[in-house]
């Protein structure tokens, strides 16, 4: 049964994440290579701890979502979700290391380099990154040479060091200038440390289906601006789980950002505006889909969703 | 002048050097927002302090040379070096973290996470590994599409779980069972530790020449051959300079996989058989060059560079 079957998002999301669960696991099989004792074999092993397993996959859900509304195919689909949730699972091991947010726990097990160790967690990161290039890379993502192309080009940019890579910089300079007893940042520069972190990557996720679909500049620019909005609103409410949610419920260490005295929407804004604000943003996020009519659905919910979700 | 008319294998060298080291200054512009203080600017600066100004550039010298056995113009062939050559600082990067092989110095310098922290050194190698497909899937490094996809796979197989990182986690697994005093490895398992950790983007810049210029399947397999060969006497080379060069010759601390009781080419085959051996390799590989004729004279005196370099 397609994703454009399902009429709730619950189910939907569900079905996204099993789906892609599949086909990730898939694309990085078990290395059988040297009794299992090699180098690649440990690498994989550490890849497929980090990568599969768990996570709430919405941004394989915003692939498969975006991609009904064009008609993608189902493989095309799931091979660009994999790729993106590569790209996460890597940034993940990576911003859990010691050097970085030192964090031990991830998705409620110890994080990559806990289970193994820093270094197999560096390059367990370093490889996930290349595999999501590699799957995008693949005939199998689309027919068409120049569409795989545009997919490589995107995540690369939405990955770097004008994107994600860069608003994790941003993030670590932040909490070095709060314990230095600097000026927090101010709501400009955290909304811009947001967009990099963790907007560029969902952007890409909610286009994605575009590119497949070689959908209109028009089309594609209404879901580049739900995106926007959906973003932005998923870190306020990230934000205020660190602060309300516990270790069992989220899966990983709440409290954090306020113990490392950092400022995020939440202590600019307070809990009753950041909240009050990610609803007003979630509903500007589903009124720009309004090109597609109820095609949109799965994802109009799916902002209700970011706003209400409790891990 | 082209590279093609170089006909002394120095000066092609230097001119291959400073033309990718000019194409990587442009591919990696300073970062200028936030004036110069935001997270871009800082991963930028540590990408372009570990990338530019340094290095033989061999890997894009290979590239510029078997780009012009095939008439391959001068754009795309710098913009696929640089991107190989971005690759290559990634790893030394992340390879020198102190979780790895813990090295203060690199090309006469300190390493990056000595010039800046661990933290930028982890994201200005993530930052690295996404501009070099940044760049690969940007249209200008290829008309065609299909050329520019086929040049990201390659890649990222080259560098990934079963290439360039399976080889780093092989190389780090056998110190620690060198430090835990078991055997050592055996000659095969050394070749292929060299085959994945520096020969497969070794092989990927020999080859990326033919498929820029679209070229035949026997032609592509002929570089593939040499750089094969041409790897394994690069290493076997590099392992003589750990134990016979100087830290101000290499530009790195040498005798370290002595120290660490590391099996070697040298440590197995002793130093003269190790020389002799990285000769005929050499030998070997020009042989293959053979359909070429004289056109490959620079790849061929580049073997001769590869055993007889003293750095």
């Amino acid at each position: 049964m397609p994703l454009s079957s399902y009429r709730q998002f619950d189910a939907a999301l569900t079905f996204a994440a099993e789906s892609v669960e599949r086909t990730m696991d898939r694309l990085l099989p078990l290395d059988q290579s040297g009794g299992g004792n090699s180098g690649e074999a440990r690498v994989v092993e550490a890849m497929r701890y980090s990568s599969l397993g768990g996570g709430k996959r919405l941004r394989a859900f915003f692939v498969l979502a975006s991609a009904t509304l064009f008609k993608v195919g189902k493989l095309p689909a799931l091979r660009t979700a994999s790729a993106i949730e590569f790209v996460h699972a890597y940034s993940l091991i990576h911003d859990d290391l010691p050097a970085m947010d030192d964090d031990d726990l991830r998705r409620g097990k110890p994080s990559c380099h806990k289970q193994f160790d820093e270094a197999t967690a560096i390059l367990a990161g370093d490889a996930l990154q290349a595999l999501a290039f590699e799957v995008l890379a693949h005939e199998d993502t689309h027919g068409d040479p120049a569409v795989r192309v545009a997919l490589v080009g995107e995540l690369a940019r939405a990955s770097g060091a004008h994107g994600m890579v860069g608003g994790q910089m941003l993030d670590l300079l932040a909490e070095q200038r709060a314990r230095d007893g600097g000026e927090p940042l101010a709501i400009g520069a955290i909304t811009r440390l947001q967009r990099l972190k963790t907007g560029a990557l969902i952007s890409f996720s909610c286009t994605a289906g575009a590119i497949l679909g070689k959908a209109s500049d028009h089309l594609r620019a209404a879901l580049a601006a739900y995106a926007h909005d959906l973003g932005l609103a998923f870190q306020m409410i990230d934000d205020l789980l660190d602060v309300e949610g516990s270790a069992a419920e989220l899966g990983k260490t709440p409290g954090k950002d306020a113990a490392a005295g950092k400022a995020t929407f939440v202590s600019i804004l307070g809990v009753e505006r950041a909240r009050a604000q990610a609803g007003l943003l979630a509903r500007q996020a589903a009124a720009h889909l309004e090109p597609f009519g109820s095609a949109a659905d799965l994802l109009k919910q799916a902002a209700n969703f970011v706003v209400a979700r409790r891990t």
